[in-house]
């Protein structure tokens, strides 16, 4: 319940900026999934040889799938495509708390658009789902095409790939191994010039201005290019985007920083790159991390179809909302329940629920009567506080017509002789009752 | 989203009676899940070894692993609990329409109650699920206690299972190679004992009064017994449930029938069983079956567990609702879109976006201008129209203060010189726009 409260609490934020949902099969062919796929992802896959002798395994990723999905598709798609996809995701890693070998993924991307206008659509998307969550965030966005321009402009530009991953690792292994590694790479002057541009070290001004950044690694990577531009106009739209100068607009700029030392391991990435911190909580790392790519169906397909998207860890979010004490507050779908006061009533019973059904109030039909002792009542009380119900209907002996009693299990008082419709319209009043 | 929709609608009715949703892993150690499987279950199985050398299976059906489920948490869960669970399953069959190796249930059951108002509550959720999806059925039940009375009454108990298994095929291989196959088990006598118990070949009198049926078995079986006291308290109920004599009750009551030929092939119900066929497409098989066991969890805990449950097949009640031309009609689960004018007002369309979000209009944000060759908006109109929507909200100057323009899709009208609260005030009266 809580996590089926906590999807559809992120599909109701998706589907308000008109994100379609989509689904694919959790087992495919291996070599569609491993097409793209490095030695890492080959020795953490579930993958075997089904009866009928196919080579098959469970998805490792929703990415995969739906640039299978979208290479099959592209004529019947209407791009620009948004789509969100909530699913199970398999690998075989070692767990630990928020960390499991079958776990579920929330990605959300759009395809079909190049426009800087769509990667800004998908950060705030970032922030609102979060937001919505009673969670602040710090999202930290960098461009890798402004880093790999950088690295081309002091002569590193074929050593990227590298450099990216090392620099990508460095809140894990620290400044000191990442300039060694760096120095090994690219020699000490180019190291300490990539340091300097990831601005590795500088404590004190931990979240410099998004213009000041920029302005510096622009001129770190030779001056203004498409790239700085794509980054100046996300910083336009963010200011947009607050609408002028209220709290609210506040909070959404402040939501975003630019923080050259974000690369993304994963090298299907080419334009802009986030990572999402929860301001509360920043030591669990990234929960919400994507990039823009221009190819995401290159396997499956000859035309390119380009894209941003990204992608929330739900089983790691719910191990954060559990430590921020912040998991929403979940009882039963229903908010009472019909007591069973002689067995042979259960079909009006039955009749009696649809009323409040009808009222768009959900009940649950308690069909056992206990036993005999006289604690008949008493015991059924205690199983629909157990349900986390709030309210006991306690029919009488014309359960349709009434009179009824209600009880109230929070005040623990019954209200007597009550029609029907009397009992409707206190529940319906529900959650503050009389 | 026609997946989605249906299962949101079918969750809804679960949902109003207070059942609640689990789930379970997909991937499960082989031995816990073929616990009770027999040959067949075992060649349709995906099994294999994973990378750390684990006998592991996809799950099969939500029984197996429910009754883990129920097992593990006894001590927890609040008796008698009502779950619902609408998951994947594998199986390596052979696929057809409807049908595929990879599929979607939709369980329900009630847990620790052995009240015969439970097994009344599952047969009526049966019904209001289906009805909700415009879906007329006939809910056949049975009793196989009552069956089993019978055969011990003519001496044949011993071979109830063979019988049953035989009973179960009539519909699939006709009566005459059934009445051969039970002269093999039981003797000619005996045979045609069996089939007048089940009626078969009964063309006239299709659907003969539930009553009349239940006094037959019940004189068949040797006399009253707690058997046919609890299909006689079903009927009560039933009748009960109508609320009186109401249009209304008579269809609930007209939704079920008594038919001593269904039996469930598997071995575990022990009590009533009852199998659901669309009054408008009985020629697909039942949609929805399921029964009474008394031994849940016998494979992985001592305490016995009793319960009653059914289950949907998702596909092919897609299948059965694209046949009758019922699949309901969706579009986007956002209705409007605002045009993108220019795309330096990214930023200032998401915050006039938020603003129909906040009263309640999900709607999405065009992030492509397209080309400037003056049809700019044209392609959006047809890029809004492919994706479902009404209405295109197309901002001016001053994105946020407005005024804009409204252009219907449906009609090809615009409204111009609108305020933003004109706007989302003729939206909010969507569906029915003026």
């Amino acid at each position: 319940m809580v996590r089926r409260n906590l999807t559809e609490k992120i599909e109701a934020s998706f589907r308000s900026f008109g994100f379609v949902p989509i689904d694919t099969p959790a087992l495919e062919y291996a070599d569609i999934l491993l097409g793209k796929g490095g030695g890492e992802t080959e020795k953490q896959i579930y993958r075997f040889t089904d009866n009928g002798g196919r080579d098959v395994a469970l998805r490792f990723d929703l990415t995969v799938p739906f640039a299978r999905f979208a290479a099959l598709h592209q004529q019947e798609l209407a791009l620009p495509f948004k789509r969100y996809h909530i699913g199970k995701v398999w690998r075989g890693e070692n767990t630990q708390r928020g960390r499991y070998r079958e776990f579920t993924q929330c990605d959300f991307d759009i395809i079909g658009s190049d426009s800087p206008a769509a990667d800004f659509e998908i950060i705030l998307m970032i922030r609102n789902t979060l937001m919505n969550l009673g969670l602040g965030v710090d999202i930290k966005i960098n461009h890798r095409g402004l880093f790999n321009r950088f690295l081309s402009h002091i002569g590193q530009l074929e050593n990227s790939v590298e450099i990216l991953r090392t620099v990508d690792k460095i809140a894990k292994v620290g400044i000191d191994e990442t300039k060694r590694t760096l120095a090994g790479i690219a020699g000490d002057a180019n190291g300490r010039k990539i340091l300097e541009y990831i601005d590795a070290g500088n404590e004190e001004n931990a979240a410099p201005d998004f213009e000041q950044t920029l302005d510096r690694i622009t001129r770190l990577s030779g001056g203004p290019s498409p790239e700085s531009e794509r980054l100046s106009l996300l910083h336009k739209f963010m200011r947009g985007a607050t609408g002028g100068d209220s709290a609210e607009g506040a909070a959404i700029y402040g939501a975003f920083s630019l923080d050259p030392s974000i690369t993304r391991g994963l090298d299907y990435y080419t334009g802009v790159v986030f990572e999402t911190f929860l301001t509360e909580l920043p030591e669990i790392g990234s929960i919400c991390s994507g990039g823009r790519y221009d190819d995401l169906a290159g396997l499956y397909s000859k035309n390119r179809i380009s894209g941003v998207g990204s992608s929330i860890g739900l089983d790691r979010m719910l191990a954060a909302l559990e430590s921020l004490n912040k998991l929403p507050p979940i009882g039963g779908f229903a908010i009472a329940a019909i007591a069973c006061v002689k067995q042979e009533h259960a079909g009006l019973y039955q009749a009696l629920a649809d009323k409040f059904r009808h009222s768009g109030i959900p009940c649950e039909v308690f069909t056992d009567a206990g036993t005999d002792d006289g604690k008949n009542l008493v015991k059924q009380f205690v199983l629909a506080e157990k349900k986390g119900y709030h309210w006991v209907i306690i029919p009488g002996e014309d359960p349709l017509r009434g009179p009824l009693t209600l009880r109230n299990l929070v005040t623990r008082q019954n209200k007597e002789n009550l029609s029907v419709e009397q009992a409707v319209s206190i529940l319906t009043s529900f959650p503050s009752p009389s």
